[in-house]
């Protein structure tokens, strides 16, 4: 089941974003969102290695270049994996109602609470996503466990 | 009940970000956040007002304030206010496992989801941060209802 044509739109420029951090050396997780008109708004990528912000994850990232909105409940996110708890926490917060997941095989965040909130999940299952995750995983583990809260090896 | 030394001093340093937000005009909450020893290692406040970031949160500026470090799980953090669904999904991101708590008269945030994956609470009940917040609240609603994601009315 394919996505209508906005949403692929949406999670294309999630992707781009994804596919940017990639080539700056940084975590491959790109966001964006788009209004109810299914303009885009703002886009954004994960920004651990480019920034040293451990709270900057893609989604972080886009709602942040989106700036004072008062229509959020209106607007549609996608993002190139499934949100952790944090952005799963800040699309709550913001009232996000749709959101479009580019993978959940590399990762499976906290996408329970969403759904009980009712927010509407729609699953793209997009094999670039998770291609351009795997060859970052497998490059730099230690990066990727960071990103995910995982504590050092003692 | 008094919370101990470095937990006061903790949160005194909170409370410093929060007076100074309010004193920017801003959203008066703060956090701060100390390593194992009890040394305060970042601090920071909400930025809503100061740069537009939806995300910045106090407790999300401070653990970006932070930057990166991979003691989180060993860390304290003190806000001036029981904190949102978002800065909760930030704590638990961050395995953050010890939260002073200012105040939680004026908003009570998403501390169920922090007690049942056995983060400790400390609440400070602290008269401070419950004036602070209620002077913003009275001057500012609107700004108020913003930060903690209510759409505006039809």
């Amino acid at each position: 089941m394919g996505l209508n044509e906005s949403d692929q739109l949406l999670l294309d420029a999630a992707y781009e974003q994804a596919k940017k951090s990639f080539d700056e050396g940084g975590i491959p997780i790109g966001a964006a969102i788009a209004d109810a008109s299914g303009a885009i708004v703002a886009a954004g990528h994960n920004m651990r290695e480019q920034s040293g912000d451990t709270t900057a994850h893609g989604e972080i990232s886009a709602m942040r270049n989106a700036g004072r909105r008062r229509d959020w409940h209106e607007c549609t996110m996608a993002t190139t994996l499934s949100p952790c708890v944090m952005c799963t926490g800040a699309a709550l917060l913001h009232q996000i109602p749709r959101i479009i997941i580019g993978e959940r095989e590399t990762f499976q965040g906290a996408e329970d609470r969403l759904l009980e909130a009712g927010v509407e999940l729609i699953h793209a299952h997009d094999q670039r996503c998770v291609d351009l995750m795997k060859r970052f995983i497998e490059l730099h583990p230690e990066v990727w466990n960071e990103d995910i809260g995982i504590p050092p090896a003692e």
